[in-house]
Formats: structure tokens, sequence, C-alpha cells
């Protein structure tokens, strides 16, 4: 058997994974959720037919989406995920002794159930005692919230479909006034390659910049997202994400990590001139 | 009609532009070479089916190969490249007003021409009166070179078929000889992800390591190359990549960089910490 999963980064690209079977599909209220097992990537699954998780690269993603935020604030203990079905952003949460609580909204609770039985390297953590899973949406949650959190990680999909309110200037207000004065947040920010990606991007960094004193963007090699080239947006009304970064304190968590470390921590803030102007051009 | 030119990543990967014409073919005694027209990437080109140059990206490339030498030591005049036939490399050096002879050895004239004809946004400025082409092996031509070149650039395709001599331990030696005192060398140094060019990683890594005394990696985000992750080696017998850039001399050039600048230098030596490991494990 030859069989392919294909997903479109564009209307004129297309990137293509040999599949060895497909072991779910379902529709939720939301998305179409499919789960594959491949040679390449191990299990990856992906929403609407967009690769969210795979089991070869994951680790990227969610070491640079927690241990930024982690190594700049080692005080933090009260987390919000917003997202995140796949439970990898809490897998690396639930590593941090000091974290003492983590709410987890996530929309579709399919995805949940689907990556606790098929995906455990992400979701292995989500029954740790500290984690309130929260099935709604995280627009209406955050409303609901005042100045109690620490760090807010936006662990969201594209914003079409039901990631698009996670976009929007209300709910970036909404997660200000949710945070706490040393509050944080992260969210998933798009790429500057492809034009429908870099437009998300813009937007992405408009809002964080109109809402935060501190609002700045870091990079990642992705190599399962389109071109490769991904970013996280990192605002917050205190901490700067380099001058601030407290690397004694982040060391003592004894962590071994895959991608991150204190290096590329600030190696990933150093973003490539065209970057800078797509962002900047506002 | 639905063209798509497909590129094999993997076995088990694929990577599929839509193509509006192909406008070359040719057989070389060296390597398949064609070029198509892509409404995604502009005009590209590939050798033996893989991209070598897109008119969207190739600035990535040729600022990582060119700026990051050219900011650490500021008197380089004479520059010996190695394979480049797309002209990228030398039309970044011909920028710089301090190089007074640019030697560029390419095995392959039929590249050369075909680019001159199909890629003038990178060929455009082999006819600077700087150039010396040479149409031969760079392994022999690096044997008759003795202290003699500030700067090697190793601009070369995958070790398989014509590249293969560049990736071996006599042909470092003779360019750490061709080399002067404050010379410096930087080769395509492959990619971290996938496992074929992470062993290609790996035996670069080592022939560099055993041959000059500092030798370094750096990576920048090459989307229309298999997994986006691509790295450059850096390794000279005087100068150390980061506690020797010189910014201030580096800016009296007053490039216009698209990619490049003084920030990304320096944030592009963070390595992710499973690329260290690969490259150490040795």
């Amino acid at each position: 058997m030859d069989l392919w999963f294909t997903e479109n980064h564009t209307e004129n690209v297309k990137f293509s994974i040999r599949i060895k079977e497909q072991i779910y599909h379902d529709k939720s209220p939301f998305q179409d959720i499919d789960f594959f097992v491949s040679e390449e990537f191990g299990t990856f699954f992906t929403l609407d037919g967009l690769i969210m998780v795979t089991e070869k690269d994951e680790f990227i993603y969610h070491d640079m989406i927690v241990h930024v935020p982690m190594a700049v604030n080692p005080e933090i203990k009260n987390v919000l995920v917003i997202g995140g079905g796949d439970g990898g952003t809490v897998r690396e949460l639930t590593r941090y002794k000091g974290i003492e609580n983590i709410d987890m909204v996530e929309i579709d609770e399919k995805v949940v159930v689907a990556c606790k039985k098929y995906l455990p390297q992400t979701a292995s953590n989500l029954d740790d005692n500290r984690v309130s899973l929260y099935f709604e949406d995280g627009v209406a949650f955050i409303e609901r919230k005042k100045n109690v959190y620490d760090l807010i990680l936006i662990d969201s999909t594209d914003p079409i479909g039901p990631g698009e309110g996670l976009f929007t200037k209300t709910f970036y207000n909404n997660c200000y006034e949710a945070l706490n004065e040393a509050g944080i947040l992260i969210n998933q920010h798009e790429s500057p390659y492809y034009e429908r990606d870099k437009k998300a991007m813009h937007r992405s960094h408009l809002r964080l910049k109109e809402t935060f004193p501190i609002s700045m963007v870091y990079q990642f090699h992705m190599p399962t997202y389109p071109s490769g080239h991904w970013l996280f947006g990192f605002a917050s009304k205190k901490f700067h994400p380099l001058n601030d970064i407290n690397e004694i304190e982040w060391l003592k968590n004894d962590l071994d990590t895959n991608y991150y470390n204190l290096d590329i921590h600030k190696g990933a803030f150093a973003l490539p001139t065209y970057v800078k102007k797509a962002l900047e051009n506002e």
C-alpha cells in the first residue's frame, strides 16, 4: 500500500508524509480530527487537515512555549493554558516543582480524549494533580478571570475555525486583565514566510503590541509546520525576556531539554531583517 | 494544466511545488540541471532533482554564507568560492569594496551558463572585474594553492554526486593550506533533522574540527531545503565568529541585507540542544 497524507502549505506548495496507517478519525462540533502513524514522524495528528503535533518534533514547540517564560520568572506558580489539547505544554509545565496550579482550557474535549489514547507522549501528564481541565471556549473563560495568573500560554491553532477568537483585541485585553502585575503571555505567533501565515503573524503582533508594554517575538525551527520557520510572541507587564532572564534560577530546575537551552533562549529573539520589517510594517 | 515538481526529502517525506512552466533541462557530464517557473517561489533550479536556489529565498542562504565571515574579518581581500554556480555567493561578495579578488571554481559550466540566462537575480555579478571563473574540480584546484586566501566559501551540493570530494579530510587539509594565517572557511554543513542529512552534518563537522583550531556551526531558516533547518560551518585559524565580530567596521559597509543583521549573526550560533548533541557525538 502506498498511502500519503498531504498538507497544502499554500495553494502552490504541498508537504506529504508516507502513512503506515490511519488510526483515528472523528468530526467534533469544532473540527475534523485525524491520527496517523508514519515511519518518519511516528504518530501525528491533524485538525482540519493541518499537522498539529508529531512524536518526532513536538519537543521543539513545547520546549519553546514553556521554558522561555519559566526562565524569565522563576516565581511562576499559577498558569493558564488556552488550547493545547495534546497535553505537551502541560507536560513541560508539570516538570517545574514551583508551579502550583495549571488551568487548561481546551474547546474540544475530543482532542484530549484522542491524545490520551493515541499520543501518550504528550498527553501523559494531564492527570497531574495540579492540572484542572476545562472543556470550553477560552474566549469566554478568560472574561471571568481578573489579576490571577502569572503566565498565560496561548497554544492555539491558526486564526481560522475554532482558533479565530484567540486573535482578537478583546481577547488580548481580557488576557491582560487576567494576568497579575508580573504576568507574562506567550502566544502561537504564526510564521513570516508564506503570505497567509505572514498576515496572521502581523495581526497577532499588532494585538500584543497595543495591549502590553513589553511585546517581543522569538523564533524556532519547526520542520513539520509550513516553511519550518515558526514564532511565538512574548508579552509582559513587567519582564523583559532577555534583560530579565534568570539563568541561575532556571539551571536549579535541572531539566533535560532537547531543544531549549539558555543560549537558544537568547538567540531566538534575534530575528532576520525581513521578519523584523514584516512585524514592524503596521 | 496541473504540473507539480516534487523533491523527496526522505523516502517518506515529499515537498511539492506547483509549476507554471519548465524552462530548461540539460544533462551535463556531472548532473541533471532543470529550471522551473513557479507562482510561490519564482524561478528556481534543481540539480539531480534537488532544489538549489529559488528567487524567493536565495537571499537567506547567500546572506548567511557571506556576511558572517565578512563581519568577523573586515580585512578580507582575496576570496575563493568553490561551487556556487548560481552566482549568489559572488553577488554578495562583490558588494564589499574591500574585496580585491574572487576566484570561483565551479565544476559544471552548464550551471553557470543556465543561471546567467534564467536566474540573473543571482548570476548578475559574475561579470564583476574582480571575479575569475574556473570551470574545474575544486578538489584539484585547491591542491595548487598555498597560503593565499583570506576566505574560502564552500558553496557545494550535498555529499553525493559531484559534491562528494568536497567532504573529505584531504580536501579540508588542502583548504587549510590554501588559507593564510588569518584564514576563514565557511562550508555548506547540511541539516540536523532528517537522518541522511544529519549523518552528512556530523561528518562535515568532524572534518572541520580535526583540521582547524576554531570550528563552529551556525544555523538559519531555509524553507525550501529539507526541514527548513540548515547549517553552515565556520572554521578558522585565528578568528572566533562571536568574540571577534567587528560590528563597527561591518556597519561602515552600509549594506542592506534582508536576512542577515548583527543580532542574527550572534543568535545563529546558539544551537538547539539536540543539534549540539548530534554534532558532539563523534
